[in-house]
């Protein structure tokens, strides 16, 4: 059954396998009258890009994402946004000797068990590829967001054992951008580059986790019993494929903590209340409180390696699959476009 | 609008105030003729209810079930399945001294920001009490999924730092309901249930984490991209108030491995396919691999406890909250069938 | 699959079955703060009664809504209004005799078809009793829109073949109330009266048309393309089983006409945009133009009569249906609450 | 809020403007492996297409659909199916004449006072090529339903007075493409087409309306209580610009009749359960019960005519319409393949 729009009020459709014609989207629900600034989703598709640093897969795609609907001389309508972005080298590929192999930790079999067949073409619609979409869609909820004065940044908090030593709130998060790991802490950033070097010439690869932090979201917002802010990003993260773990506010560690220790007191303040702590991640009973919303999202590596392994084919007959020769060693310096695309997606839908 | 609607083609949708005349839900979506066993249905009830034990709260809830409709001679006849559990003491309280607070951590605040107004008795909507409603849908899941062989079981696997030493393959499940604290492990039960005495004593809380198996599953249930079993798992989890954290399969532990590490190898099985590890929790690209599902839930300490707290009121005053005399130290035991019946819930939509 | 609710933004999700312990329903996404007429709301029930008066079946429900909760101190809250109004008679009766049997134009047959079984006592949940819920659900909508000076009004315009001779504009709406049968125009409520009072002797049964009317729409409500106002009063008139036929606007008259003479050009107003005719039926594309809202609605003659008929039961076997002593001879004036019921969740949902 | 979605298991989500670069749409839901025809569905858009004859208006837009995804080697995947429809002449018109006018009984005021601003460039959204997407998505779901024996036939009964007069069962609807009108009675496609060519010359449109008929519809399809088949097809229709009624079943004309006349009684078959008469249209409860589903549906006079017309500006201002050249004098022939698709959408939806 139909499965392929994410949100209420404004919903993402997609469509699109990693070597079909082209890959898109419908982002219904966007208010008329916003006027969009292209440039900046352009750049949130470069910054998603395979290829854009040495840091990750060599292939080089440049998505180019066309407007095709739902905007008018730069400026929303109010009617649906229809958008594609053409793949490159759908007809290229000799794939016969992956035909019926079913790759370790990909959803190669899965797909093959779910629908009798699998597009064989570079992993079909479980590609990663399809989070391009998703990119184009959160870059115009950023935008509505940005009316409302609504920051939303991630930034790479730890690459396998390799961690930001500094709490989020004394990182100067304007760093994100520069370096090609996107992590804000510069000395914690030259080893992750280093490390992420190292398990590239391995032919292999590693995870770690991103930290998102949602700012400028006044209280009230969110939907119990069922549409919480804090459930809604967390099956939006679950959404990616790589990702294994969330955590919002204090997450795993908080329960470690009393509750008199976890409960965050409210502060008398002259416009607002506020907390002097916040455990609770700027959401309670799935509504937010006004403080920051800070989630933490875990990703696993990612399987495509560069290594021999061993495999099945759809005749459940071993094989031994050889290296691609290119590989992406470490996806957290391009899921940081992802997670701030879906953390987006979530928050914008609120305001639709 | 509305948000009180869980699953798409299994819906829960809720209604109830812990001090309202009744909360309830409308089941719609389950099959016709599948005979019910209410006593498994009351079973999960009693599991949750407060006051079932000495390690919770002493508030003694019985709350009983009442079908409405759906029903027929035992069995379901394919129509939505209509129940309430009526509210026994919902005219009883005084509530003057605590009408215009705001409690730490729970979401007086929020929802008032929401709606302008609060409902101040016991929490209204955002009350706990409202998962009575989800083990009620939860049990009748349950129960749609025993017809596919599918088994859903939760444990407590840590309260605060007091861990199960063992990975869940090692533990006898049966187990689990023969301590007060629903942990398989005896001995490491033994700690929990000193610990939770203690800061009971104490007037405090502790949070920790449940781990929830489902078994069973064949492979290729789950509907990319946007309906993930663990995107849809995760929501669900998160949907818990106290739930500050979700993983799957390998977690965040998966993490510090390399893909090499991580990839679960494909095993030739004479019927099916079989990966010789599970770091992927049982799913891949979204569906499932036939591999168990595994997943662990932090829980945050509840934010009741039976101390002194600084707080505020509406006004922004400065008020002082005094204790309750009564709060659950741990809600950990309690919430095992909480976790249950959220993840049939999510199992079972497929089916429907 | 889950399939009992209604509406998008403000959604009636029902249960119940004519001979089950109780019928009920939830309404979601009430905005908090609107003070309830409960007078109002039960008297919307008594409307659609039947037994009311001697036109309609002798059967005296007397239909006595229970609010659950989202109500407190007789505002809304915010939350969903759970409701539940109990079967009196659901343990009475003796249905051997039609235990097998599939009445004619009833839903017995389609029912079994689908779930493979039914619910023999009276038509389980095809039954005309859920349109209660309906009218509950409904008479809450027009309390919301009552605060943005929305009024739906509906009423008889014909009977067989008595039809009033004028068009709404020329008819005083506040004589609805004035008669039993619900029609505006004295002289032609007497001879529908008439008509009604002959067919009942004769144990039949007979249809007609309802015209509901909706002011005080501003320009501009409506959501293109797939949710256009008319599309969802269309799918709301015929949710209602005996409707066979729906109208807006100029509707089956209007296709006799030349474009030339359909058109409503538009006249200069101060204030607003107006129409001098209004073939529209204050729709166009979808979206209302602030001009009256007019619809017509076909009902077929109730299925149940008071004669001998030719039926055949569950094996195929012909057998003979006895009168059952009583029966409606006549819904339509009953059925204006019910119209009107279904036409303002419809509107009241394009403002929640 | 979002509102460009048709379906709930088979999802048809759609964007396009007339006169922006292209339209389309994602179908979602479509079952893997089915063997699609692609020259029927190109036929389909022919059928609907400005331009195919004499009858209707000299534009001649060629539509070609594009299909970018969800199909591999000819055959679906499961995956959602993204196509587009380019429009040809999306940059070439000077439109400034009629930039801030109000034509009669078009949807160009109602834009605008929803969205605050409107597209002129020929009705946006609004325009009927917008049902260009419905129509590829109804005939993909056409393709859904010959796997299951289901066959829909539209045709063309009434332009203006000029009506078929035999019931359909009398018709031989292997005629329906045999002349321009599409009415398969040939003496009175005959009359038709001529009072088409009168009518054009005069500058005027005329409207009438188009029965449809869907056969081979085992029994029990239909959801009850708010997803009855009548209901949605009701809905479906209503969704096309021009429909101001519908009926199903006996529609108005089985308002005259007493129940008696007016059940369908029960005939033995061997097989399976017929009734004798057909006055529920093949509906009871929403649910089929094996009999023919047959509908009629209203369709006004266009708005677009060919002669001067008073209208408007959106400064309240009167102006004159000028003729704009070219008009479609009858939708009708080609609304009969816009009335099979929406009403294929509807029936697959059941199936997927």
């Amino acid at each position: 059954m139909a499965s392929n729009t994410f949100g209420r009020n404004l919903k993402l459709t997609t469509f699109g396998e990693s070597h079909g014609k082209a890959i898109g989207g419908i982002l219904d629900g966007v208010p008329a009258g916003i006027s969009l600034d292209f440039d900046a989703i352009q750049l949130e598709l470069d910054r998603r890009r395979p290829g854009q640093s040495k840091l990750t897969t060599e292939r080089n795609e440049t998505d180019i994402v066309q407007f095709l609907s739902g905007i008018f001389e730069g400026t929303t309508t109010g009617t649906p946004i229809g958008f594609m972005i053409p793949n490159k080298d759908h007809q290229s590929g000799d794939y016969s000797n992956i035909k019926e192999v079913f790759r370790p930790s990909h959803a190669d079999y899965t797909y093959y068990a779910k629908y009798h067949h699998y597009d064989y073409r570079g992993g079909g619609r479980s590609s990663a590829r399809e989070t391009a979409n998703w990119v184009v869609g959160g870059a115009i909820a950023k935008q509505i967001l940005k009316g409302k004065k609504i920051v939303i940044k991630a930034w790479v908090n730890r690459v396998q054992s390799i961690e930001v030593p500094l709490p989020y709130s004394q990182l100067d998060l304007s760093n994100i951008e520069n370096n090609l790991v996107r992590c804000p802490h510069e000395e914690t950033a030259e080893s992750m580059m280093q490390l992420i070097e190292e398990i590239k010439q391995e032919g292999d690869s590693v995870g770690g986790t991103i930290q998102c932090l949602i700012q400028g979201l006044e209280p009230g917002i969110g939907d119990p019993i069922f549409e919480k802010i804090n459930a809604n990003l967390g099956k939006a993260m679950l959404s990616i494929n790589a990702v294994k773990g969330f955590e919002i506010g204090s997450g795993f560690a908080g329960t470690y903590l009393k509750g008199s220790e976890h409960n965050d007191i409210f502060i008398s303040d002259s416009a607002t209340m506020r907390t002097d702590t916040n455990f609770s991640g700027g959401i309670q009973g799935g509504i937010s409180n006004g403080e920051d919303v800070i989630m933490k999202i875990a990703f696993k590596p990612v399987a495509t390696i560069n290594k021999k392994q061993d495999s099945i084919n759809k005749f459940g007959k071993k094989i031994v699959l050889n290296p691609k020769g290119r590989h992406d060693p470490c996806v957290l310096p391009r899921a940081v476009a992802i997670v701030e695309a879906m953390a987006a997606l979530v928050i914008a839908d609120y305001y639709c």
